[in-house]
């Protein structure tokens, strides 16, 4: 005989509910690719992330979200400023350094930049913002930040992330 | 002579200093194209947004950023549950539909769908999201909701948006 815990232990969580449709749909969704830095405690950070949007251009802000499991969280949460690059094709190697090693800073390949905050050479362009809003959701979190420097990088391709691989918009005949 | 007044007033605003480079520096960031829509007091509601993105995969949730002065924003702001659409190659009239023109919903590319959120037919999938926060930066807001329900449509070329134009993405030959 189910007791009523028992009876709530089957319910599906929501992630078994929907947790495959999730990805499945997600899969869909082309998204452009980015990386995070921060420094902290003098020690720099970053990450890969796919989650970059404007969310205002007066004044200008932008949002990503991230895991609380990242081993950046503990500087994005604890600083005031972070940088966000823009990625071309010619950063493939920088988006798979900062998303799949731990190696992410050995090099020449970037340096100090306003705040503080380290600044990815050869990128298709930055900002660094200032933290205004951390939103913890269990353990994944919404930040938005607003921009106190930046420099467009020169106009190319821009990496994209769809369906587990990279690639590059083709433009589509459609006129808008 | 200046005035302390008329110093200050002399100051550059955020979107003054970097406004131009946020543009800019966005423009070399493509995005996906999805649509999100509500009903509420029994009239749907809809519009073309590039800044959806994953939050969570456990429990299923999403975000995404909309100005307040959307036509949309008085329906996000007054109901509990906002469907998001991700769109194919296929799906640019109605990216532009959403986007550009008044006459959303008069036809049969629609019905009503989980908890009354109209749901665009032939789209790559949609999900349904119960909405878990609306958080204001003046004009704008981010929004994150948890998915209750969703269908994946047939894999397709997703639709992009990058430097005004839509595309969809080609592989690059980087192996990851």
């Amino acid at each position: 005989m189910n007791t009523p815990s028992a009876e709530r232990a089957a319910l599906p969580t929501p992630a078994e509910q929907h947790g495959e449709t999730f990805r499945e749909v997600f899969r869909r969704h082309a998204a452009g690719v980015a990386i995070i830095t921060a420094t902290y405690d003098g020690v720099p950070y970053g990450f890969t992330a796919t989650s970059v949007a404007s969310l205002s251009a007066d004044p200008p802000r932008f949002s990503f979200n991230m895991a609380r499991t990242s081993s950046s969280w503990p500087a994005v949460a604890n600083t005031n400023f972070v940088g966000v690059h823009m990625l071309s094709t010619e950063n493939e190697g920088l988006a798979n350094r900062f998303a799949r090693t731990k190696d992410r800073f050995t090099g020449d390949h970037w340096e100090p930049g306003p705040e503080g905050v380290p600044i990815l050479r050869d990128v298709a362009g930055w900002l660094v913002g200032r933290i205004s809003m951390r939103l913890s959701f269990e353990n994944n979190a919404v930040v938005v930040a607003e921009v106190v420097a930046g420099d467009p990088g020169p106009d190319g391709a821009p990496l994209l992330y769809h369906g587990g691989s990279y690639g590059t918009p083709t433009a589509t005949d459609y006129v808008i």
